[in-house]
């Protein structure tokens, strides 16, 4: 049988892209070496890695940049994939749309904190919404409990993990309680006993 | 032995993000629908579409949205993913890096004339020359002509897809005289048979 490769993951002390792919490591219940670089160790490592940033994935040494290969390569080995080509596309599918509404949300930033109260409205009402809709449509739809296929997966992680952090922040549990099927869901995944191991133990950070 | 499934593929009549999927479709020269929606043939079925967006992939029937996950799903089936799950994630690794060019591309876009050749120097300079750098140095260090081990894979065909009109509208030319192995490999992927006939015969849009 094959050891278990030494995984390291270099990311920074926050949750940002990387958390996803500590829930994975922690929902396959595999050992990995969970570096957080600071600012000033960051700018002497930088232009040491392939492309100037950050999250990177050692696998017994060999290098890997970009945050959804790193986890989708993960999941693959950890069997957080799907059970077939088909499921594996729809898991991507899901991924990408989640970062397609994430960058949306950047385009919202702003400091001004009036301005800033309207800007989320806007959001909410343009994007994050019709966005929750469709998860929630999408869950009845499976009706499997998770997003594809029946096991959890990837897709599972990635969007618990956006959601339960939106969710502790206020913004949306009002949307949410019309919501049957996400609510579970963010409380089922949350419950999974490694994930949930990880979030009372992991570094509190933003 | 079974049957190829009925492919569609819908889009807009642009290249945009489904020409490095019909490259792959050319490359294995396999058929399918090439379906290109006008504004009001879009109109009418944005709502019917899982996510309101183009393109879409359906096999036989079975809708896949996003762009990204099309093109890995083919790329699987017509063996144009690399030959291992570390090939894949290389493939999507560097598929990832060109998609993160396109964006910070995207925010150089001012309509201004005088204003916009400012800005592309400024692009150029930060973003575009060294990305070619690093293209150039991954092709020196891998040796084989492609960018992820020794066959052609869904990767050289989306970075083909982006350098080829990028170097077709003049802009890159100057800084690929001194990039020999990017040069080459634009060369090479536009000479497989099956790509040029298909670039050949495409409908020429933008
Ligand atoms: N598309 C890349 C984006 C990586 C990225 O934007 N990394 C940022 C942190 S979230 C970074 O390394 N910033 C520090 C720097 O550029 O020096 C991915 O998904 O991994
Ligand atoms: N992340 C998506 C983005 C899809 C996207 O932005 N599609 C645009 C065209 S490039 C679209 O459908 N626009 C028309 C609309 O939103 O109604 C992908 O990679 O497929």
């Amino acid at each position: 049988m094959p050891q278990t490769p030494h995984y390291k993951l270099t990311y920074f002390n926050i949750y940002g892209l990387a958390e996803p792919i500590r829930l994975i490591f922690a929902q396959a219940d595999v050992k990995y070496e969970d570096e957080r670089l600071d600012d000033a160790a960051w700018q002497k490592r930088k232009q040491l890695t392939p492309n100037g940033q950050l999250p990177l994935l050692e696998v017994d040494g060999k290098v890997l940049p970009q945050s959804k290969a790193i986890s989708t390569y993960l999941a693959k080995q950890f069997g957080l994939n799907g059970q077939d080509d088909w499921e594996a596309a729809q898991i991507q599918a899901a991924i990408a749309g989640l970062d397609d509404v994430k960058t949306q949300a950047r385009t919202y930033r702003e400091e001004n904190i009036p301005k800033k109260a309207e800007l989320f409205q806007k959001l909410e009402h343009d994007v994050l919404l019709p966005y929750l809709n469709r998860l929630e449509k999408a869950l009845a739809e499976n009706g499997t409990g998770y997003f594809v296929g029946s096991h959890v997966t990837q897709a599972d992680l990635h969007l618990f993990d956006y959601l339960k952090r939106f969710n502790d922040s206020g913004l949306i549990s009002p949307a949410l309680k019309k919501m049957p099927n996400l609510a579970k869901f963010i409380d089922t995944i949350g419950n999974l006993p490694k994930i949930k191991e990880w979030i009372e133990h992991r570094p509190k950070t933003h």
